[in-house]
């Protein structure tokens, strides 16, 4: 993953334009992946795809012609979607169209302007401090054009039509905690998930944050809500302190039980962010009349760590332990949706589980509080609760649950409950 | 407000009598005011209207024709509903017919019988130690004959028919905050209420306390359970010390969400009482059966301060500032109601909130974060939470919830939705 | 109870067998017992009616002849359900039929092999260290065939076909906590439910544990789900260190209700234990598909104390004392059952109280407050709330309010409300 990242971490991304082309394309060599493209000018709910943005080159240079901001050293130099300049300026008049930190003098923040014309450059406030008053060359070699929006999606059938969403953003350019560690983490989910069984269909999104959300949701909004079961935004994976999620507005879903089940079990600190907190295509997702069960799920949380949105958010803050953990936690999201199934004692009362083999036939002291957790599993399987409402009764993991009623239904003493046969009774 | 106080202060009020006919006759000065007189005798549930109760003059004189005890100094000094009498008494004898509390030795009680036929004058227990062995002339020159049990109501169409019930109780003699602030504060109300747009109509009632509200309830009952979508009772409204309010049985209707709103934002000390510690009008309102969403709004509580139902409850504990505060409590309550509407988004997803000019159209660090309250707002706004839910949700006060509601119904964001409507599909 | 207690006691109980019968014949000298035998062989949901044991003697004897472990002086020193045995062993061959308990070197263990065939002596640790290499002469004098599984039920009718299920078990063999306490204080509950007017009928079972319960439920599993409001399973009632439920697998039904209010006003330390630590009957009658309202109630629960299944759980441990503790718990708890009815108030408004005398004619300060417990029933008596609530509500224990019920029932105030009119209408 973290050579995807190494090469995914220069090109310049955005919105919309070749740098989301070419990182789709690199994406694609991993796994299959069908790319769209909406025209300019289309209408996604409130939103209008915006123009196309491409850019070639920027920098500002002093008198001399030496660049002293330069594009091709750090593409965070160019505010995203500036519009094309080409003159000189005066200290004074550029000062409008600088963009720093007072309080981070060493990064260069990562400014956009999707929505207003615009152009600017960024850069480290240790470096604007040292501009001399005097004639600056401006360039920025770009253009904004009608063209198209573009995103990827991959989707992997399994045995039920119901699906699992799985949905990152490629539009920011040279960071990798946000977003780089996303689509990478997402690309390995898919390698993984196309190499195993799977119970639900998965559909994987590399999206263009916002307005690309929009633009999938005004597509596919029937189709998602008539399949969706559960969903995961992935975005800011990659670093070692944390692990978090966002919950959906009322927190209340089969999302938010599947993180809250996994959290805990991760090695290290976590939190779960309230919706108050969203900020990511959650925002979209969850949306009044869309109303996906859709959580966001991260490490340090986008706009809670100090590199967020700067170019300290580099290739030191995001390690390959890092991503590996992040990997680790969405499999496990991904692990606990398959197995979380509603079982069904076959049997009215208590089995007699020495006749299996799972108890012991000699009653010596405790020996009834044995095996407490099989027998509570058939205790609580009474066909309405799924593997996660006896994990939360019962205090286990419900991977510990599953593993057990796999178990007991192989020997015929639980049986799998579909959710729509809830309703039949007993026998 | 304070002279309104001042002027009604001493007139000796009662269940029933001219008191109480004076009394709305001064309220009716301000604010139109039907008046009803139900005869007595007449049923009401369990109970039936008592005779009316009028009284000239009672004193208690000594063997020197001095009066000690003088009804025109206080009327507190006489029991309420006191029968006539005309004797000369023995201190021992007279012992019996006397009430005063050995633990507030300044204070005279407020004491009452109206159900049982006797006659009593209350003291200061300190001039009642005074008291020497020997004859009094005692004189209660009262009648107690067949009459009227009268109220005042004030009915204040809205554009709806649905209505917000006031009620506070006339039937105190001279004491200043139980229960001359209820009375003084809802005429004021009144006032305001007849100046302002109303989208609820409003029925203020003021009524003699028990009998009076089982009166009232017995002759509209069908139209309160119809109509009242929230009522307040107010009592004991005008010292400095406190806010509080008395919740309904089960503390879940729209008056307990209002004043649970309204409460920790007003300036000082608050406290939520629950019905197990009611003791006005609410305890008729709420009653089975009944069941009307009334809660009792007052500062200080009855009961609970140590001048209550006492001729220390006067115009100093009673002050300009008190009533202020007490009035705007209710005044606050009955604009909550006023602006708790249920709103919906206009659009799937997030608006294009810088289209509106109500989101920078940069992208600066933390940009992503700003006008959380307004983006929380349209979050929530699913058309199933009324404004007070998403005030409990985001911890905001529903009247920046409100303000926000209306820029955003203005350009069209969010759409007002009748609860009738609720079950709308979402377009 | 205790003389009934030490007549039980000696007696050599097993699953099955003559040590059943006999007791259950003892108890049927107190209250009416039917006795059903079922035979071996047959099923019982999952599981098979066991061969009956019945044992005459049992010993190991050293070289001398001499019986160094002898089933006469204490039945717990055989396995229960030993296959015969007749023969000479060396101590080393022995010893894998030897049980004793190394952190209680004092206690003889319990020990049975229901369902696996096998023969074993228990005696404390310090005798068996005493045993010196040699043979021994081991002789176990019980025969397992084909006969029967016996088990007692008294059924005691009252006003309504509608149940309360009392349930303990009669397997044990000589221990006094776990279980005579349980049969002994269910057989005084049958004294005395029979001395008693009685609202609801009532189902007691003396029954072996497990099997027993199975059995009995396999064969009346429509009519007691059809009947049983509320059950309570009795064990280990006799110590005197604590009062204990376990709950049902929700904690939600009326015998949930029921224990939560008894306990907290019994003499001593109570605890509450989750359906996560049950082990006894409730695990059959709360199994799923089963899903009675049955509750276990004991003073120190079973696997709790260190005397639990040792012959240290003798007559010692169990007092008069203690057996009077946990009789009356039962019986508070089945008291509580049968008072608690639903009321509801038979005038709209308070009534006025005065007029029955139950509130005071003359308004001393804060008479407006007194009589509070009986004004709150009234106040939420409306047709919804069984005692059991407004217990919780008021925080006043239910025998308290239905005092008052009754009493308010008698002037006309309160009628009982039968639960299948619950919905109609007030008037």
């Amino acid at each position: 993953m973290y050579d995807l990242l190494q090469k995914l971490f220069p090109i310049c991304r955005s919105l919309t334009g070749q740098g989301v082309r070419e990182t789709l394309g690199i994406i694609a060599d991993h796994i299959p992946l069908r790319q769209t493209e909406l025209p300019t000018g289309t209408k996604v709910f409130d939103w209008t795809i915006p123009r196309e943005w491409n850019i070639r080159d920027a920098f500002i240079a002093n008198a001399d012609g030496r660049r002293i901001v330069d594009f091709r050293q750090n593409n965070l130099h160019v505010v995203g979607y500036s519009v094309p300049v080409d003159g000189w300026f005066s200290l004074e008049a550029l000062q409008d169209h600088l963009y720093s930190l007072e309080e981070q003098p060493e990064a260069i923040p990562y400014v956009t302007s999707y929505y207003a014309e615009r152009w600017g450059f960024c850069l480290a406030h240790r470096e604007r401090l040292k501009l001399q008053p005097g004639q600056y060359r401006v360039v920025i070699d770009s253009d904004l054009s009608d063209g198209y929006l573009t995103y990827g999606e991959c989707l992997l059938p399994g045995e039920s039509q119901q699906e699992i969403l799985l949905s990152t953003d490629i539009c920011h350019p040279s960071m990798a905690n946000n977003e780089l560690s996303g689509p990478v983490i997402l690309t390995w989910i898919g390698r993984w998930l196309m190499s195993e069984p799977r119970r639900y269909s998965y559909r994987l999104l590399f999206i263009p944050e916002t307005i690309g959300s929009l633009a999938y949701l005004s597509q596919h909004l029937d189709t998602l809500k008539e399949r969706v079961i559960a969903g995961f935004n992935l975005s800011c994976l990659g670093d070692e302190r944390l692990y978090s999620c966002v919950s959906t507005p009322y927190a209340n879903t089969l999302a938010d039980r599947i993180v809250n089940q996994v959290l805990p079990h991760l090695e290290g600190r976590h939190q779960v962010y309230s919706f108050l907190e969203r900020g990511s295509d959650e925002r979209q997702y969850c949306s009044p009349g869309v109303d996906l069960p859709v959580v966001s799920v991260g490490r340090s949380k986008y706009g809670t760590y100090p590199e967020y949105h700067t170019s300290l958010d580099n290739l030191d803050l995001v390690t390959p332990k890092g991503l590996a953990g992040g990997f680790g936690y969405v499999r496990r999201c991904i692990e606990v949706a398959e197995m979380n199934r509603i079982y069904r004692a076959t049997c009215l009362g208590e089995p007699q589980l020495g006749r299996y083999g799972l108890y012991p036939t000699l009653n010596i002291k405790r020996g009834a509080f044995s095996m407490a957790t099989l027998r509570n599993l058939l205790a609580y399987a009474d066909g309405t609760n799924d593997l996660l409402a006896i994990a939360g009764i019962t205090q286990k993991p419900v991977w510990e649950l599953s593993e057990l009623a796999r178990k007991l239904e192989g020997i015929g003493l639980l049986r799998v409950v579909e959710p729509d046969s809830m309703t039949r009774a007993m026998v």
